[in-house]
């Protein structure tokens, strides 16, 4: 039995088996609604509505009875508003009858907006692929060597190369045609000193690669030149698996669940990067072929998704990864559609839960080159990977930050896409906020109407230490309800506190947008796993402060680094030395394609960190608890204690 | 636009576009014609014949104006009795309306009989793959080790084996999974010392591997038990290619004049194999996985074809190959469904024209072993390789003998299969014959009525000797046409003299069964060319006489060793060191898939064996014309000279 469902407003329709629930047929029809729990009915973002009537436009007569009954998990989401309003949770209810689904722009994805510049590097261009021209002498009757053989031996003649290289068995198959059509002069790439994987015509200076930072929310990627060094082009995309679950965890749920779960996020992800490559050649005047290698990062469970890898034991205790070693794999054998001979690079894995990304990191940012300072790097995401040392050690440790300061798990949260409110500023005396909309240049209120309609990650964090230093948010995280403003009022579903940061006017949602205080407390959660985690790194190498600290993260520059040590996200140091450095991990990759030296460092690196495993110490909760506290409740931060003591505080005049 | 074709007697039926010739059609539907010369229009083997009329169990109204008109390459092969009967070559006839096509039993494929047992051969069990079984420390949340760096430690520790071993990317994506499944208790199974090719839950000892050996016309596969070294099954079938052309340089000039000829036929070959191990392994109770590597051998061009190098330049002077050394592909890359993880060995050319069979042909028969004995191999099929020599130095040639000797380009030619004539007595005195026919153990006359419907490659060979013996061919090759004998007697279509070796009412197809003057021409030009290139050799080498000769092929032990040296194929030796030993060609791929040094072997003997370019010497025609006679025109042969003395002389008494 199937019955026919419409999405609105994309108008995608479609027949579905009966007792599909609606964010099951809504991935069958290519409708994106966000799902940040996989489906686990935990997290309420997927709310859709159902409009009733008959339509005639579409010959579909949608009753919210066609629907299973509304379910306890639901109530938790929905004010009984809601439901009069026919909403619904699109995880939960199943498809018995022919429905009209309106989606809400707070459930829809949303393309990300991703930073494409990072920090200037200077690196030594070195590439795993290099090319070499050979002329070679024509076959006679005489000397009636192979072909290969004929390569073979004009290279190691010419450049002192192996005699006896491998060859891409797709690229031999084609080897007597592009000998001839070069008339016996050809231009030769070969991969790690080992295969040759192209040939071409005559001469040839065409060298590029792809490097693929595959992010748990964003994949970037970048073109680049392999001769000259250069990113020819930038391009990201949401993480298309996004729809599968929005943190790892509930992807690895997913692959646990559904038998082919595994398999469609892997093709998810390559189909994405297949997306990627074709438009960025496109564009660059090129195609695809010309590809010849691709580095790719991404967290280990990532890796082990991206890679069809069994992930079920990343996600359990004791986190054993399939494999820590960097991988050489043919795109083809992935399903890669760039060069049929290109290689491509995953780097290592470090520890369970700390992955290639971090890796990527570290070599961007080589702390274990550092002689004596003692570095603290932060790589923000939904998984947090912390590093901390120089070169004599260097320590490492994921925290569990949840997808809050991504946007996630927050009434208004959402990614760093347009209409995300990312920076905040509130008025100490009137509490009047202003702020700033990605994909606006101006500042509301100098805007007076704005297309606001969530917040993101660093909008969040800015709102946070903006509410605390206005005293809105006391040092404990609760929100200060004797203060005379409005925007300070108790939310109408749970009655429970929360501050209006855009009244309803002001917005393209026709909402009041709002930091709750649950929001607060996602954020103090988030931030004292930081926090705690980097106070154990310190503690295991013995130091009792750190000479800087480098934010990173797809949106780590564009973070406020006083609002993030006035929350406490990381311990005190001196301002100036807090710098933010973008997507270091899409560096690594881009690093790794252009410099082969950076996968042996890779290599070492992935061996030489110390993996600090903080979950289980005796006195993490207590420390977690003292974490909390704005900016702590014990620890001092000498270095903003000139803004601390501006705080307005409850009891202050 | 588009008619209707049915085929008779399968009965297969379907429509195909205006102006496709019926061969081409027959391709299109599956029906199997033969065609010698790849529709080149000049081998008349693919004679078909249309049925007119209205058929009503058909629906079709066939008609011979359905055709496109009668070609003058036609009238080569036609007779005009045949053309009033509607008979047509499959390759020229094109379809412009419905037609409803005989197919003769003479014109059909039909299925191969191949030798299954060759020579009893000793070897060491020695297999590139190996098994090991380990137990692993179960992972903890000290030890969080990667899954396989756990196992490469394991396999270090306990075999020494190498810390860094490569894993098959396939059956990484499982490994978590396997080693779980089998409490940390593994067998692995690791290819050439160096990749990790199959990993399994506790303790296992399966371990199976194929061998094929790739002809130009039958493919033979070997399933052997790489634990025991037993053959636990052969099967064969005719070469899927066959339909493309039945020499290697019909289909070269296939793949040259087709856009996608050489992909076709490349996946024709690859599709046979895969049927033979789907098959095999069924019939063995295992699974296509169970085969882990599988072993090729084939003549060069077959080589390239197989594997989809590009095998032009292989067909035309200089005849420089694509590649000679041996090739490790991935059977998934080539398209081979057994383990994903499996290697293809492919075995080396030595030269242009001597391919991988004939390395197969030496390291099974070993003469580079040989201390003093000078031995001469003859390996018979379409195209003839010679190999001369011992552990000093060995030469090779090739030779370009027809297909006569395999039964084609011959009037009533055909494959070794049921039907054929096989053997053949003649009475010196009433001319009477006795012959065998394959399928059954009596001979005519003892058997009255038989199967037979044309003559294999041994039986021509018979046939000829014992003409020549009752002095019905004279020693120029001419048949003699005074003798009084109803047998000897001109042919119908072009009044040249034809020897009748059954009379229409012993056969399954009605008709005589008849060596012609031109069959007698062509198995004195294949012979000729075998001989000639063997005196090459022998010169080359500085002997005048060899100490033994071997003669392999597919269907090289049923040759009459005496008929073959009477009719002069090769120099004069002591009949009783003439041996025929079979398939050597696919013994050698089977030992190289059981011993791995034997691929060491194959290695050298393809770098020192010394190809010799025979045609390109400028005595050649001479030579070649001296040899054409029966034994030779001047060579003695002492071994056999008391045969020849009784051989009955026009002149003589």
């Amino acid at each position: 039995m199937e019955h026919q469902v419409i999405f609105q407003p994309s108008g995608r329709r479609g027949r579905v088996k009966a007792g599909t629930t609606i964010l099951e047929a809504s991935r069958e029809l290519g409708v994106e609604i966000e799902s940040v729990c996989g489906a686990a009915k935990v997290c309420g973002k997927c709310v859709v509505k159902i409009e009733t009537g008959y339509f005639e436009k579409f010959g579909i007569d949608s009753k919210t009875e066609h629907l299973s009954g509304l379910q306890e998990e639901e109530k938790e989401f929905l004010s009984p508003a809601d439901v009069a309003d026919n909403q619904r949770l699109a995880c939960v209810a199943e498809i018995n009858g022919d429905v009209l689904v309106f989606v809400p722009e707070e459930s829809r994805g949303a393309k990300q907006v991703v930073l494409e510049t990072g920090k200037e590097r200077v690196f030594d261009l070195n590439p795993a692929l290099q090319k070499y021209y050979v002329e070679l002498e024509a076959a006679t009757l005489e000397d009636h060597r192979g072909d290969l053989e004929r390569l073979r031996e004009a290279l190691h003649q010419k450049y002192d190369l192996s005699d006896a290289l491998a060859i891409d068995f797709y690229l031999l198959r084609d080897l007597p045609k592009i000998i001839r059509a070069g008339e016996w002069k050809v231009t030769v790439t070969i991969w790690d000193d080992r295969e040759i994987v192209q040939v071409e015509p005559g001469l040839s200076e065409n060298l590029y690669g792809l490097a693929v930072d595959v992010g748990t929310t964003t994949v970037a990627a970048y073109l680049c030149n392999l001769k000259t060094g250069a990113t020819v082009m930038v391009d990201s995309m949401m993480n298309p698996q996004v729809r599968f679950g929005e943190d790892v965890l509930s992807r690895i749920t997913y692959a646990m669940m559904n038998e082919d779960g595994l398999d469609k996020m892997h093709h998810a992800i390559i189909d994405g990067i297949n997306t990627l490559a074709q438009r960025m050649t496109e564009k660059a005047g090129l195609v695809t072929a010309d590809i010849l290698e691709v580095t790719l990062v991404f967290n280990t469970a990532m890796h082990h998704i991206a890679l069809n890898i069994e992930p079920k034991f990343v996600g359990r205790s004791p986190f054993a990864p399939g494999i820590k070693s960097s991988l050489d794999i043919k795109a083809r054998d992935l399903g890669i559609r760039v060069n049929k001979a290109a290689n491509v690079h995953a780097l290592p894995v470090e520890a369970g839960f700390v992955g290639p990304d971090n890796v990527g990191v570290l070599i961007a940012e080589e702390p274990y080159k550092q002689r004596e300072e003692i570095r603290l790097i932060i790589d923000i995401g939904t998984n947090g990977e912390i590093d901390l040392g120089n070169q004599d050690r260097m320590l490492c440790t994921s925290c569990a930050t949840g997808p809050a300061l991504e946007g996630a798990q927050i009434k208004f949260g959402m990614r760093a896409a347009p209409g995300a409110i990312e920076k905040v500023r509130v008025d100490h005396e009137t509490l009047k906020v202003s702020y700033k909309v990605i994909g606006s240049e101006q500042w509301f209120p100098e805007l007076k109407k704005t297309e606001a309609r969530g917040i993101c990650g660093s909008g969040i964090i800015d709102a946070i230490a903006e509410m605390f230093k206005a005293g809105i948010i006391e040092p404990s995280g609760r929100i200060n309800m004797k203060l005379d403003s409005p925007r300070v009022r108790k939310g109408e579903d749970n009655k429970r506190p929360e501050f209006v940061l855009a009244w309803a006017g002001e917005t393209s949602i026709g909402k009041d947008i709002t930091i709750t205080q649950g929001d607060v407390r996602a954020v103090q959660l988030a931030k004292a796993a930081l926090y705690v985690g980097a106070k154990y790194l310190m503690e295991k190498l013995g130091v009792d402060k750190v000479d800087s600290v480098t934010l990173a993260g797809a949106f780590g520059n564009y973070i406020d680094r006083e609002s993030a040590m006035v929350i406490g996200m990381f311990p005190d140091c001196d301002l100036t030395r807090v710098v933010a450095v973008g997507n270091a991990a899409g560096d690594g990759a881009k690093l790794a394609l252009l410099n082969k030296n950076k996968r042996v460092e890779a290599r070492q690196v992935a061996q030489m960190a110390e993996f600090v495993e903080t979950a289980i110490e005796p006195d993490f909760q207590s420390r977690f608890v003292a974490a909390m506290g704005f900016p702590h409740s014990k620890d001092r931060f000498p270095h903003i204690q000139h803004i601390l003591d501006g705080v307005k505080r409850p009891g202050k005049k």
